[in-house]
């Protein structure tokens, strides 16, 4: 099963993609998309549009996992956020990909075992559980935590990471199963037009 | 030159086309986008996208027209209205369409002659400039008044449109010009991976 994690940002999008055999988790590739800085904001949401597109394509990840937003303080910030996230939302219902919703805090916990984990940690582990040379950076050191958070969900109290708490692998298997999202919903829409 | 308004939103998007040719304005078309209900919030954006390339692929629109957004009071709701402009302006720059952004308010101005007009005035104002023989519903009234206001600018005061003062459209004409946008920046951006 291969899983792509994304965390959305107007100009930086992180992106990791792990696969999963077995018990096994590999690492697949990591990135972040950044719009041409300067250009219309419509040539930016199509930069993430199309590059998350080309990715989808290349790769055909199973599952995308996507940070969940919560309650921005700010209704600006909440708006510009929005929209990267319904330009890579669209890429992704295009390529009929599962999408699951996953809150940073709970990576955090389910990576470090601690929700209040800061970048540099999360950095550190990404790096340690992927066995990776190098450290990812920190936008794609968050994605692939959000893919490795829910490819490890199914059996996680199986797999030998140590530093966490058993019980927090059982919140967050719970939690995970609820929030698995299934596509099989295709309903037509419709396009109104003056008859 | 043919002009599409957009009335972004996440359950009902308006658009209307115009079509002007010197002192003449001209109704294309217009309706509204309404995403399956039910659907994955993926499933959803993406129909808000794949119908918008569709529109603009057999329209041809020369510039499009979008609903500006003002600092919403609610951070949930300006989340959720970002992510369908986001899927829409990325179809937008896809196809590689102009895009002006002009508040709900200035479009009111210029076509009822006040800021506060309500959405039946709208109606009744946008029905008789363009000579429809029903009235579009208000989603789609919207997206036409917003067409129409950007395709009336340039030439503003010259148009016999009455009931709206003279001051009313130097100040369309001059928030317009100060607004419409160039689609020219077509920077490449990044896509960071590791080497």
């Amino acid at each position: 099963m291969r899983v792509l994690g994304v965390d959305p940002g107007s100009s930086a999008t992180g992106f990791g993609l792990i696969e999963r055999e077995g018990r096994r988790v590999r690492h697949v590739t990591h990135g972040i998309l950044r719009p041409p800085v300067g250009a219309d904001l419509s040539v930016r949401l199509n930069f993430l549009h199309s590059r998350l597109s080309e990715l989808l394509k290349e790769f055909e990840p199973e599952v995308a996992v996507v940070e969940q937003v919560f309650i921005a303080s700010n209704p600006r910030s909440a708006l510009v956020l929005g929209q990267a996230r319904g330009a890579l939302l669209a890429a992704l219902g295009q390529a009929d990909v599962r999408v699951a919703e996953l809150a940073a805090r709970q990576a955090k916990k389910a990576i470090t075992g601690s929700g209040a984990a800061d970048k540099a940690q999360m950095q550190l582990m990404v790096t340690k559980l992927l066995s990776l040379e190098k450290q990812p950076p920190t936008d794609a050191a968050d994605a692939l935590a959000l893919a490795l958070s829910y490819a490890n969900a199914g059996a996680l109290a199986d797999l030998p990471i140590r530093g966490r708490q058993r019980n927090h692998r059982r919140a967050m298997t719970k939690a995970l199963a609820a929030r698995a999202v299934s596509s099989g919903t295709h309903g037509a829409g419709k396009t109104e037009t003056p008859s």
